[in-house]
C-alpha cells in the first residue's frame, strides 16, 4: 500500500507530497507542528496537542490554517488512508508561501501537511533495561516554549546522543540546571518518591506526555514538584526518566555514564509507564 | 517571461518549484543559505559567500551538494535564465530528505535550492534620510555565526521593525550591547571618525558586506575596532550605519526614534556607501 499524505487540501502519494521552495517554513522556520500518538486506530489525547498547536500559533501571530473540527477530520482520513492502527500523526502549519523577506507578508496562505505513520512495537529492553542520556549545553533560543520547526540545535544535541550511542541528550542552561531533552521532557525521582520535573516557563516545552503523566501521578497521590534540578542531583537520584509522545515513560538508567541509582529502571518509573501504556490505550477515564 | 529555479539537478518553471514535504530544511531548519548580490549581470564576492557556505555546511557536518565550480556554473545559468542584470542569487543547500527524525539520516543526498531574481533600484531616501532602527531583545540561539534558515527569531524581530515602522531591528545581548540586526550588521561612528562594529563571535554572522566594508575603510586609513557597543553608545554616536548585501551601506538616523547625531546621514557613512557601490560596480580592484 502506498502512503498518501494531507498537502494544502488535497490528499496526495506520499512521495509526490511537496511544498513550494518558497514556503517560509523552508526558507526561514517559520512553522509549527505537533506528533500526536495513534494507538488503536484512535487519536490519543487530541484536545491538549490542539490546544498547543493553538497557543504556538498565536504566540507567532498566525492564524490557523483550519478549524479544529476540520482538523480533526484531515488527521482522522489521513490515518484511515494510511491504514494506521499504531503509529503517529504528524501535522505542520507554516506561514506560507510568499516572496522572500523577513518580516511577515501582506497576504499569504498558512500551509498545512498532515501526515501518518505506523510504528513498530517499541523494543521490550528500553522499558526492561533502560536507556543512557547524555548532557550537552542548552543553546537554544529563548522561546523554546512554542513548538516551532526551528529545530536545528535539537537535532545537533540529538546527534551528539546518537553518536554517544545514547539515546537522548539532556540540555543544560547557564545555571548548571537540566532544561529537557533534544525532544522529551526530564524528569527523576526523589529517594522519597517525590517526582521533580522542570517548572514551565520558556526554557522549556510543555510537554503532553508529560502533562498527563503529572496527572497519572498526581491521581496515585504522588507528589510532584517541579523545579529544575542539576546534573548533580539526576545523577544521585532514586530514578530518572523521560517521557514524550513517541518515548511515552522511558527510563534512563545512566547520565554522562554514570548510573543513575541502581543504574536499572526503578519501581516509581515501572508504574508510571504501566499507567500511561493503559492512558494510551484508552483505560484509564477522565 | 517566467522565472525559472534550479532544484535538486534541475531548472524548473519557478511557480511549480517544490521540495518533498520531508525535506529536512522543511521539518528541522536543517540548513544553510547564502544570498548574493549581482550587480550588472556579474555575482558579486562569490568567494566569501563561498567560503562562509563552506564554513556554515562544515560546522553542521553537512557535505556541499556540488563543489564551487559546479555550484557557480549553476548561479551564471540561473542569473542567465531569470535576465537578471542587478539583483539577487539564492542558494538554499539542506541535509535532504528523509524519514523524519531528528538525528542525521545514514544516508540522504542534500538538498540544492538555486533562484535568481531582478530587485528595483533601492529608493534614493534611503541613502539621503537613513533609516529607523528599534532594538529587540536578543533571543536567538547561541550558533548566529553560522547562517542556517533557523531564521524564526529573526522575523520576529524583523516584523517589530516593521510593526514600529523601521527598517531593521537591533539586537541587543545579556551585557545590554547590541549584537547585529535581524538581517544586518550594526556599526557606529564614534566622534575621532573611528569605526565601530562587534566583534566576531558566535553571537553574530560574519556579514561580507560587513569584512568587505572593512576592509575599504581600512585601505582609507580609517581606523576600525571590533568591540561591542551599547544602545546609549549607539544613540550618543557621530553616525550609525547598518550593511548587508541587500541593504548595502544604509544610514542609520533614530534608534529607538532617538536621533543619532544630527539625524541625518553622517559624512563618513556616506564615503563608505560610495566606496561600496564602486566596490558593486566593480571599481575597486584589489
Amino acid at each position: 500500500m502506498s502512503r498518501v499524505a494531507y498537502v494544502n487540501g488535497s490528499y496526495v502519494p506520499f512521495a509526490n507530497a511537496a511544498v513550494h521552495i518558497e514556503d517560509r517554513g523552508y526558507q526561514f522556520a517559520d512553522g509549527v507542528y505537533e506528533v500526536m500518538a495513534v494507538r488503536n486506530g484512535r487519536l490519543v489525547d487530541l484536545e491538549p496537542h490542539l490546544d498547543r498547536l493553538d497557543r504556538s500559533l498565536a504566540e507567532l501571530s498566525m492564524a490557523p490554517a483550519k478549524s479544529r473540527g476540520s482538523l480533526s477530520v484531515v488527521f482522522d482520513e489521513v490515518v484511515r488512508r494510511n491504514r494506521v492502527t499504531d503509529g503517529i500523526v504528524y501535522v505542520q502549519m507554516t506561514r506560507g508561501v510568499a516572496k522572500r523577506d523577513h518580516a511577515f507578508p501582506d497576504a499569504s496562505t498558512n500551509s498545512l501537511v498532515v501526515t501518518a505513520r505506523g510504528t513498530p512495537p517499541r523494543s521490550t529492553s528500553i522499558i526492561e533495561e533502560g536507556v543512557d542520556v547524555i548532557t550537552v549545553p542548552d543553546i537554544r533560543w529563548k522561546r523554546c516554549d512554542i513548538k516551532t520547526v526551528s529545530l536545528l540545535p535539537n537535532i545537533l544535541a540529538k546527534q551528539k546522543a546518537r553518536e554517544a550511542g545514547a539515546y537522548e541528550a539532556w540540555m543544560v542552561d547557564e545555571s548548571d540546571r537540566i532544561t529537557e531533552g533534544s525532544s522529551t521532557n526530564a524528569w527523576i525521582v526523589e529517594e522519597s518518591g517525590d517526582l521533580v520535573t522542570r517548572q514551565l516557563d520558556n526554557a522549556i516545552l510543555s510537554g503532553i506526555t508529560r502533562m498527563v503523566v503529572s496527572d497519572l501521578a498526581m491521581r496515585q497521590q504522588r507528589r510532584l514538584v517541579e523545579r529544575p534540578f542539576t546534573l548533580e542531583e539526576a545523577i544521585g537520584a532514586a530514578e530518572a526518566f523521560l517521557t514524550s509522545t513517541t518515548s511515552f515513560v522511558t527510563p534512563v538508567v545512566r547520565i554522562n555514564r554514570s548510573p543513575v541509582g541502581e543504574g536499572v529502571p526503578g519501581p516509581v518509573t515501572r508504574a508510571l509507564y504501566d499507567l500511561y501504556e493503559s492512558h494510551l490505550s484508552g483505560q484509564v477515564h477522565d
